[in-house]
């Protein structure tokens, strides 16, 4: 046996299991970060963070400022779902979802919210015929409808008036532009799919297409194109494989990613990256899907979002070549569900393993 | 033949056939509305209004106070659609329909926009396995983001800020989601949906939840639960089955039912109403297409969802049994194209002839 004698890259991650069936989808992606990189010349250096509804039940914080602290001294992080059980009274869901993962998105200036949709080989979609499944979406994290800058007058009363600011920057939107652009570029089809609602948002939509008009110059290789988000959801389901890269504000994008979800095989195939392109803070990398406190601590989950979110955050760290290997064998392992379906009523933990299998046997 | 004596009423119809498709298929709905009523005791007096991109090219006019007031001195109104060729430097496609379609909306009070969606026997759904679709969904009309009450300052500049503002009143929401109850109480599932999403918009959403916990109390024969908007994507596709009546924000709304029009058959046969419930203003019917000028004066659009408006328009004004004749020659019809796939080539005109002779051969 060859020791490599190379100095060891130590790659510091943060990890926030979160609640529900977020522990039990972490503990299999931790399994495949591992078995991934065990003969390659980096070292994860994994602090756990105990976050999510449980601690907040416990401790009545969601995000202190030294929780940030402490994580934005890492160089990515690795995070499963948060949110209690729908309904308790004790919670307000928004609260955790809002404090916690809107929190650490725009602490952390995660401007990029990365979700590809890839229909896997014998994956079934909900859609007759689906074709070719194989898109991303760059939906913004920083800004619109999400800024938390809404109020209301005479709460609770007959004259109750309650708005939301969504708010929009040339700074903000060019960007995730750009960045968008620059992912397009980077692929076979090339092609970049704005998605707004500029007929009736005009302010804001008249920002947006004036931005992407003014990228597309850098980028005259990208095809560029428009769909206002209604007829976008109709393509979503008659012709998926219209789509290759589609930028578009995170309203939007939190709507589109679901539906692109739920066509491509399902929530629990979502992986996603909230993503600071600069690396002035950690990015961060999760499932789509929620906390689902109905089925947790059951075994019950898929962790192939997770798991497929690893894959995302190795890319994101330079470690291509360990990602594609992860893609590889969730693919392979995906594929094989079809033909033995009894793996379809696999555990959690039988899924994590499978796919360590199938990556240790390759490696 | 017998001349019925007894006092005919008389009803005063305003006609905006639009641009592009619209006059194509507005001449089939008038034939159908014609047809339909022969024999009733109720005579349509329709005036036509060229309103639509065309005649802003013409005259620069938009919707002048003059237009609204007539129009405003009707019972009811079918629109065909508006809007001009995307990208024609004349027009801005936005003003047309912002100043003519919203602006009708708006001026006349239509808080309640009703979209029914029912995939129609034989019809084919982009999903695998759509399973009975039928739901409505009953979308505000005449608040959220909508209002057009953005801004920006800087524009042009690198320190652009667009806003966008969503605003929602107890008063505004409280009446559509009055109207929603009713509507879901005089159906067999008495379901109700709201679909928002509380736990990002929380002042918008906390209004919209509270009045509907609220109004719920009148309604205790109605269940009720709700849906995050993304999720709401999400079972539009893998379990529509699971809607019965939707309630829903102006821009959810508009999302959500095109999402809607596509899994149950497409946008050809999705109708819609514009409804001013106390009748202060003319109700609007309309399709939920748009004018589709690249099919423009060929006779190849589909006035199904025209038609189909039309049905609603008469159950609007009292004449249920007129409007029950048409869904059902219209469901016929639709059942007859996938035994015979010719009549999926049929002309415009084919079609409403198809159903005309369907509802005077029955009649
Ligand atoms: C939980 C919620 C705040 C979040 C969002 O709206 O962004 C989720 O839906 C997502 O898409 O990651
Ligand atoms: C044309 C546009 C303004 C309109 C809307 O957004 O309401 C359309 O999409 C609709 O759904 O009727």
């Amino acid at each position: 046996e060859v020791v490599s004698e190379a100095a060891s890259r130590t790659i510091k991650l943060a990890v926030i299991p979160g609640d529900g069936i977020g522990p039990e989808v972490i503990a299999e992606a931790v399994k495949v970060l591992d078995a991934v990189t065990a003969n390659e010349n980096v070292t994860f250096d994994k602090t756990h963070f105990a976050l999510g509804a449980a601690r907040f039940l416990e401790t009545g914080d969601v995000l202190t400022a030294e929780d940030l602290a402490a994580i934005a001294a890492h160089d990515a992080i690795l995070l499963g779902a948060v949110g209690g059980v729908p309904g308790d009274p004790r919670l307000r869901d928004a609260n955790i979802e809002r404090g916690l993962l809107l929190g650490l998105r725009f602490s952390l200036d995660h401007y990029v919210n990365l979700r590809p949709s890839i229909l896997f080989p014998g994956v079934p979609s909900p859609l007759a015929a689906p074709g070719a499944v194989d898109f991303v979406v760059v939906r913004e994290g920083t800004e619109g409808p999400y800024v938390g800058n809404g109020g209301a007058i005479r709460q609770g009363t007959a004259q109750e008036v309650a708005n939301e600011v969504s708010v929009n920057t040339a700074f903000g939107v060019e960007r995730v532009v750009r960045f968008a652009f620059g992912v397009a570029a980077g692929r076979p089809r090339k092609r970049l799919t704005l998605v707004h609602k500029t007929n009736v948002l005009v302010f804001a939509g008249s920002l947006w297409q004036r931005t992407v008009n003014a990228v597309a110059a850098e980028f005259p290789e990208v095809s560029v194109d428009y769909l206002h988000v209604d007829a976008a959801t109709i393509f979503m389901v008659t012709k998926p494989s219209r789509f290759d890269v589609v930028v578009t504000d995170n309203l939007f994008g939190d709507i589109l990613t679901d539906l692109a979800a739920a066509i491509s095989g399902g929530i629990g195939l979502a992986a996603s990256g909230n993503i600071n392109p600069e690396g002035r803070f950690p990015s961060m990398f999760e499932p789509v899907h929620g906390s689902a406190p109905d089925i947790a601590g059951k075994q019950l989950a898929d962790p192939t979002a997770a798991i497929l979110s690893v894959a995302l955050l190795l890319d994101h760290l330079g470690l291509a070549d360990a990602a594609a290997r992860v893609s590889a064998a969730v693919t392979t392992d995906i594929a094989g569900r079809n033909t033995s379906p009894d793996t379809a009523s696999r555990s959690t933990a039988a899924v994590g393993d499978a796919i360590v299998t199938l990556l240790t046997s390759k490696g």
